[in-house]
């Protein structure tokens, strides 16, 4: 007898972490653009997580995490790696409570995201991203500050408060009264589609629920297929600084294997196209992880003509130089 | 005994615009941004209408004026001239009523002003800034082929729609529960911040309304002053190619002078920084003449400490080169 599917997150996770967050998350737009929508032969709509606190989704998981930390633990601060969006998700959340925040970036994060980082007043730890061990480094101050660890995914708060996302798309769509047909978000370590999944199955069970990834990173696409975790093929690079992780999280993954109807995958010149695009179409600023979903879209990467799709547009961190470099 | 003030353009105006746009102008939203706030002292919300269709409030007038041009007259279409955001919003409006648009664009317009103007169909006639009249052009051409001008603000339907970016901030805010003190929008010929004025003192009789402008193209400022129409001062350059009007407009000056509490001006410089910001830490694209209401607000040019503000950002269409060298 096949044991049934025990989520580890609920849609009743996602609305208490809702809950938390409502006085200190925007709630962010889900905009539509004609120019789009003549473009795809679809009707789109952009969940604009670029205009979240921090620039990006990260600040819901971290923050909510950080408000459950218990009182007396608060006071030994917070521990965190990351490239650059998570660091700043955690920091603010920190800042918010009132606690210390210790941050382990690699030393090639884009500079906007470290200085980002320091801004919400936290402490920033570089680390080589090719010899180095970050989650190593994040243990040892962990236990030297007996500080409280927020990882960046593999955690049900993490993907509860990722999964407010999808609860807002939900709760937009119903009122609009329209079923997406498709739905499609970055992944790196995939708390944000998985959490963005879960809600979204909840109030529409026949959504489609796609990740987007770089080239190359294609660590979900590749693991949906062989219906378990696989490492991408740690080829070449990618300017998707936000979309770099290894394999999916182990409780990420066993979400997303579940609720996942398949990844798709985008070249760092399809990105620059997306994020080109909203520049000059809808105004609003994507980094290059952040734009890979809607990359995705306008590449034809999946069948999107005549169908309701809702991309998240998940960051917006990116340096000055190189988005003049995408958008010239 | 003194005139009552007899509005030429009522709420009522403007509600019925909102009826006539509903199907087709994106309802934008407004936004807030924790970042903004500390950084001020205030509680800002931004009324982000660079996520209009054609990337400008324009469309919003355009569209309601034509829409009341009578089923007989629509076969010979509509002329307009424009530095570039009425050019797009008459060009996208004409377009979804499937009438013939001619727009009269100044040569030194931003190059993807021209291209996005004829992306939505209209035929461009390019003249000199300098040298000749834009008005005769367009009046020429209007005669020869029996077409309707459609102004760029001097007009009650064009007011009308313009002032729905009012409403519905008057709407949103009411909403929230929370009433705006002041309230500031960028002024060319000063129709956007007569229709706004008008929006919001209905709902908000107590709220100041400030137009903005560029240093030297300050005629609403002097105008208010001076209890008059003044034209500006004509000296020098601006980035702010949107906002280039001579002199406030008749029908629009009349509403702005009984509504509007002061004119601010900014620098170009000062323009940049909040270009900057927003590209920064709100992940929006502004154009220069669509920041200048921002600008004032980051350059101190009013009190806000403390207050509730509303920002319109009026405009997004920027040419990379020019985002570029302002973000860098």
């Amino acid at each position: 007898m096949t044991q049934p599917f025990r989520p580890s997150v609920t849609i009743a996770d996602i609305e208490a972490a809702a809950a938390v967050l409502k006085p200190y998350a925007v709630r962010t737009p889900l905009l539509s653009s004609p120019a789009l929508d003549a473009l795809t032969g679809a009707r789109v709509f952009l969940k604009a997580e670029v205009l979240q606190r921090t620039g990006s989704f990260k600040f819901r998981g971290a923050f909510n995490k950080i408000s459950s930390i218990p009182k007396k633990a608060r006071a030994a601060g917070v521990v965190a790696f990351s490239s650059g969006n998570h660091a700043q998700g955690v920091a603010a959340a920190a800042q918010i409570h009132g606690m210390p925040a210790t941050i382990v970036m690699p030393a090639d994060a884009p500079l906007s995201k470290r200085e980002r980082t320091k801004g919400y007043g936290a402490e920033v730890v570089l680390y080589d991203r090719m010899t180095e061990d970050r989650e190593a480094i994040a243990r040892d101050i962990a236990e030297q500050r007996d500080a409280t660890i927020v990882p960046p995914y593999d955690d049900p708060l993490i993907i509860a408060g990722q999964g407010t996302v999808g609860l807002e798309i939900a709760k937009d769509m119903t009122a609009l009264g329209i079923a997406p047909d498709i739905v499609v978000a970055p992944a790196s370590g995939g708390g944000l589609v998985a959490g963005t999944a879960t809600a979204i199955k909840a109030a529409f069970p026949n959504a489609a629920i796609m990740s987007a990834e770089p080239d190359g990173f294609d660590d979900h696409a590749r693991s949906l297929r062989a219906g378990r975790r696989e490492p991408h093929r740690a080829e070449g690079r990618t300017i998707c600084d936000a979309l770099m992780a290894t394999i999916p999280g182990e409780i990420t993954f066993a979400i997303n294997m579940k609720l996942l109807s398949q990844g798709v995958t985008v070249t760092d010149a399809e990105v620059g196209v997306a994020i080109a695009f909203l520049f000059r179409d809808l105004k609003l600023v994507a980094e290059p992880g952040g734009a890979v979903a809607l990359a995705a879209l306008l590449a034809g990467k999946f069948d999107a003509r005549g169908k309701t799709v809702v991309i998240v547009l998940s960051g917006g961190n990116v340096d000055a130089t190189m988005f003049a470099r995408l958008i010239g």
